[in-house]
């Protein structure tokens, strides 16, 4: 029953507060407001975004680990919190040629994660904007 | 970094009340009783469904969005919750023939939505029936 | 630093499900209708109650305990659980003469529990309805 | 066991996001950056704020409850969801003279839920920042 | 509508505490500090470890149901929570050869389950460690 | 409608993991078996505890805040995590004469909290076992 060399997923949890406005250059002042209703309000508005993190792999036969948690917190911390923790994704430049709506967000986090952990680690990403919404990208979609 | 084009998904969270209670007729009363225990007690009970509803689609390149919720509200509301919320289960049609477990109620939600949200829009269907029982439908099992 | 003989508080969660109908015999349909909304449909609906109680006393100076789980359990078993759980709040006795509104629900479980308890053991009761809602009673209110 | 005329207490969640940036004229910039760390960033950040207000008074005869929640959810809604949802703080009249930490955010909702409901209703209210930190105003320290 | 025969998912949570110290014997004295940190410790500690455990399969045309939870709950007393709760890790069989990390005690779970349950019907195990930490096992990765 | 000077609650929770064993040596074997059931298995169990700390005060004129978070978790920190996160409850001094149940560790973590925090600050401490069990100890019981 030793697990070792068979793959697992690693799950884990993380939370930062941002504040956004949707308004897509690409729409009249009216599709705007249809389009986003509250969020497009001009002054912006925030969000406790829930972030999971799984990472997938081989159960490591010495440290029975599919990876260390303290390496898994640090490349979240330089690629994600750091950046965008208590900031304004309007002014980031990740957001100055797209809206920056929770899926768009979930998808530079994404891209983010894959390229830090290397080939083949990352599963999916998970935000949650509010207790009743998420999004989600996931490896087969890449 | 512009993710538009690419898939992801779009995950919301509803409640209902509903009462029901479980008694196929194609059993015995013993039958009944070895098989539903306390949930096949003459006078029913209910409970607080949690649904939880998954689409997938590509980001629209202008909204940035998959979906907007405002339409997936109104879809949920007119054939999921105006039917079944503060009702009883098998006073309803599409258990007449059928006993109104939640497995069953979890897949006559997925049929309805998938039909509602049109062609490959509709993931999974989740129905929480108390803190730690849920049911899930996927897509990939129709 | 030995607490022992001083006061503190344990509470436990319980879980119970059971359908009501809210129609008071004082009112006409109309008002009925007026206050209790969808809560009024005639077949009845759900819930998943939440129940948490909360008693109080000395520590145990030999076992370090408020009380034993065990026996808040039991009581609880005995005098809750087993008479509502998976029921029709509409057909108990005590709903004969006042409707099975959640505040009242929780009333007469603060009842039953108080004196199952004894001498001012029990701190309160609190009845979670949805996700969003809960009732509470108090021992000082008594 | 028919509990009218006594006191019970009902309690009921509603969220709102919003963006706010806590700095304060009356300290240098030095300051503001010890005293708030991250929520000082001169762009502002955001939250989704859970409120949680329990109001009390005695269980009608003849509804059987303390307070009809379609009346709650209206003056909430009036009182304060209208007019901080998908807001930013520091710009509402509220915060023109302090500073719209979570703990003034708290005490600006009890006052106005206080006046709206009328004497002696309003027990507590209860803002939750994070997962982590909550913050609360109750009746007995006015 | 009738649902039978076609395939859904039933999930149950169940909940276990055990103690555990992560130590291997594979590696240095240092080499385990590095590892595992204060999960090293030599005195052990303690986690209560959430269970989730997902099983598929055709909705059973007489009875609606995917498989009995009172079925279910037997088996997963009987292999899992008879054996590891309340318990230390470090000393069951199980852990003799492989460091007791959650990753390691999810495929034991995993492959406990799967026999018990017999071919095909066990889809994925899931173990939370904390609130922001979790892992799990599937069935495609067998 | 400034609240300066007014009194505040700030509510912060905490995580921790310990390892304990129910045993009163005031009591036989049999006695033992009896009161604490699995929580007397020789080897010890383990659990996540959830620490939530409750602290009062006016707020302050120019900082808007009751207390500063930073200042918080630096006292609980030093007093209690550092302390018990990742250890074994019976080998503290604080357990060397009474049974480390969560009543009594409760206790000991209000009266460390108390002492560092100064007169009045503290208003509670509530400890959560498991999902379903926890424990308080408050100021008024002092």
């Amino acid at each position: 029953m030793n697990a070792a060399g068979t793959r697992a997923y690693f799950g884990r949890r993380y939370w930062l507060s941002a504040s956004h406005r949707l308004h897509s250059d690409a729409l009249t002042g009216e599709a705007n407001a249809a389009a986003y209703g509250k969020c497009n309000h001009p002054h912006g508005h925030g969000h406790n975004y829930g972030l999971e993190v799984l990472v997938g792999g081989a159960v490591d036969g010495e440290t029975g680990m599919v990876m260390n948690l303290v390496d898994l917190d640090r490349v979240v911390d330089e690629q994600v919190l750091e950046r965008f923790d208590h900031g304004n994704l309007n002014l980031d430049p990740a957001f100055q040629h797209q809206v920056p709506t929770t899926e768009n967000f979930c998808r530079v986090i994404f891209g983010l994660l894959k390229n830090a952990l290397g080939e083949g680690r990352l599963e999916h990403v998970r935000v949650e904007e509010t207790e009743n919404n998420f999004f989600e990208c996931t490896k087969s979609e890449e």
